[in-house]
Order: C-alpha cells, then structure tokens, then sequence
C-alpha cells in the first residue's frame, strides 16, 4: 500500500551525533543510534559527564616528551611516578600496548613507545622514536631494556634492530618470552598471559 | 624477575572517559579503551566535535508532546511534517522502533510510542500512553491504526488491547504482517523484511 518514500533529514543534533559514535571502533551506525538513545535516557548521569570528560581530555591530553605515553600532564605520570624502578624500560610499539601492560600491573619500570614498527624501506629508525630510545639508553641508571612487542615478523625485526643499535650502550636488552601466541597482538592478550611472557623474558 | 604491583592510578580525566565510555551499550573497558585512543589521535576530528554534539543535543533534546519521539524540537520533526500523511498512524513499542521503520523510509505517516508493552499486573494502560492513543485516534483525518509491534506474547497482547480499546473510533486496526520471524524483536529486522511485513499488513 505505502509506496517508497524518503523521509525528511531528522534533525541535525542527534542524526550529527549517531554518526559522529559510528566513527569509534566497535560502534557501527545501529550501535551508534542504541548508544544515543541510551545517552538520552541517561542524560544527567551519562550524556552531560561524557561531554564534559571529552571536552576536558580533548583540551589537556598531551603526547609525553620522555615515552610518548599520553596523558593529561607532561610528562606523563608513570614517567614522573618516583616508586617506578629507573633501571627498567620497557619497549612497546603503541599506547594501546602501553595501557595493556600497565594494566595488568606487573612492571614497575618505565616505557618507551616507538610508534609503529621497523619495516625497512616503509617505516625507518628515525619514524620509530628509535634515536630518542638510544639517547635514554646513555642513562647510567639505566640496566636493561625489554622489548615488548607483537611476537609478528614486522615485531621480530624491529626487535632485532633495536638489539643491533643498542648493542654498545652497555644496557642488557631482553624480550618477552614465547609465551605469546606466534602471530598474535599483544594487545589482544590476557593478564595471565602477560604475565607469564614477562616474568620468562629471556637475554635476546 | 617482577613482582606483582599496582601501579598509580592513571589521571582521572582519561580513566573517567573510558569508565563512562564502556558504560555505552556495544562498547566495554577493552573497546573504551580502543575508542578513547582514536579519539585522542583525532582530537581535532572527532572527540571536539563528538563532545560538542554530546553537549548540544544533551542541552535541546525534548520527549515529543505528541507521538514520544526524541528530537531537539517538541513537537517533533516527524509530527511537523506537513507532507506526513494524518491519516496514518503507526504505534511503535519505543524510539528505537520508530527510528527503525522511519529509517526504512517506507511509512509517510506518523507514529505513537507507546513507552513499553502492555502485561497485565505489571505494565497497565496508563504507563503506555494508551489514552493518548485513544485521544489521537479521535481525530476525524485518522483513518488508519497500524500495529509495528514485536512478534513476541507480550507485543501481541499489546495489539489485541488496543485493537478492543479503538473498537468504537471508526479507525482500521492493521498488524504489521507475519513476515517477521515469531519471536524476533522488530528493531533487529532488515529493511527488507521491514517492507514486506508492512506491505502485507492485515486488518487486525
Ligand atoms: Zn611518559
Ligand atoms: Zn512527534
């Protein structure tokens, strides 16, 4: 009976805000139109202290100058933290990897994150805060270096890179144990398993 | 080597931004996590934007007085549009099914949400802006009642309820057609079978 017909745009606001929560991983476009009607249920409770922390995140977040964690201070807290053991740093592709370890709580150290892995002839040295890395290396403070990342060929070669440029700084350099599942993102992994990688960390 | 050990609390601002962020239907801490740092990648793109909308839509939403949509205009763009057609009405469990059909863009009428679905003892009359339907249906352009509720027990007690309560209104009752899987929630339908249930509604 009712023949095809296009609607008039709903209003602006909300269709402007589904999309805008479609853009983020794990939401799609249904997801997205749940999640604004949940917010609109909860507005006082949710919706008002959600735009707030955006807006508060968005206006203080700041790349830390020492590891490249992010963070709303500079340098970030862990670097600043003085309970955190000076003699530890540990080399993590991204702040996803970052926040996955320092989450599970079990390295007292500090971090270093590249940004992305060596991949010779796409992605140099100098794209990976690599000098940034040897230059901490120099600390005297400094005893070893564990490099945490994906047990991937792209994670392995930076891993043997990093081991070459390092190999006159007098630092022990370790990497995570094969506990992790070959070809898989550390990321992805749980507690359990990071820990397990971490505590067998062997000289590389 | 490492013993277990908690580590500071990250600062507040982007712990409080994943804590609301998982609190999103779709989304827990590991995707608020994720989701919080590609908006910090996208700072200027996305988590500005998104926290503006958020803000905005949060200030102007509004319960439409007349069919119980949600809009930043009350009544609600859907009930101002004077291309709908008024003799049609479709009366919808909730915003999400009214969102659902509506972005179909199969239906030139209006809609009536009714808030829940009726169950004896628990959800009465009164709670499923019922007598507002029976005032709506008083209208002398109204020709027409369509029922898109669930094919679940409670959606068509719903539909025999009102079917009994708009016997005297001299308005057609129709039911979306059995083209909807029994038991399947209207909201999780694709268009398509949105389309084909419409199309073949019946007299209830
Ligand atoms: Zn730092
Ligand atoms: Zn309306």
């Amino acid at each position: 009976m009712p023949d095809r017909f296009t609607p008039p745009a709903a209003p602006v606001g909300i269709d402007g805000l589904i999309a805008l929560l479609a853009k983020l991983p794990g939401l799609g476009p249904r997801s997205a139109r749940r999640a604004v009607l949940q917010l609109i249920k909860k507005r006082e409770g949710l919706m008002q202290p959600l735009a707030r922390a955006l807006a508060d995140v968005a206006e203080s977040i700041k790349i830390c100058g020492q590891c490249g964690n992010v963070d709303v201070v500079d340098p970030c807290a862990i670097c600043r933290d003085p309970r955190r053991d000076a003699g530890l740093l540990c080399v993590v592709e991204d702040v996803a990897d970052l926040w996955a370890l320092d989450r599970a709580g079990l390295f007292r150290g500090r971090y270093h994150v590249l940004g992305a892995l060596y991949r010779p002839r796409w992605v140099g040295p100098d794209d990976l805060s690599i000098p940034a890395l040897i230059a901490r290396a120099q600390s005297p403070d400094l005893q070893e270096v564990i490099l945490a990342l994906n047990a991937t060929v792209d994670g392995q070669t930076t891993a043997h890179y990093i081991t070459d440029r390092l190999a006159d700084c007098g630092v022990e350099v370790t990497a995570l144990a094969h506990g992790l599942p070959v070809g898989g993102e550390l990321d992805y992994l749980d507690d359990g398993t990071l820990a397990a990688a971490l505590k067998a960390r062997r000289k590389f």
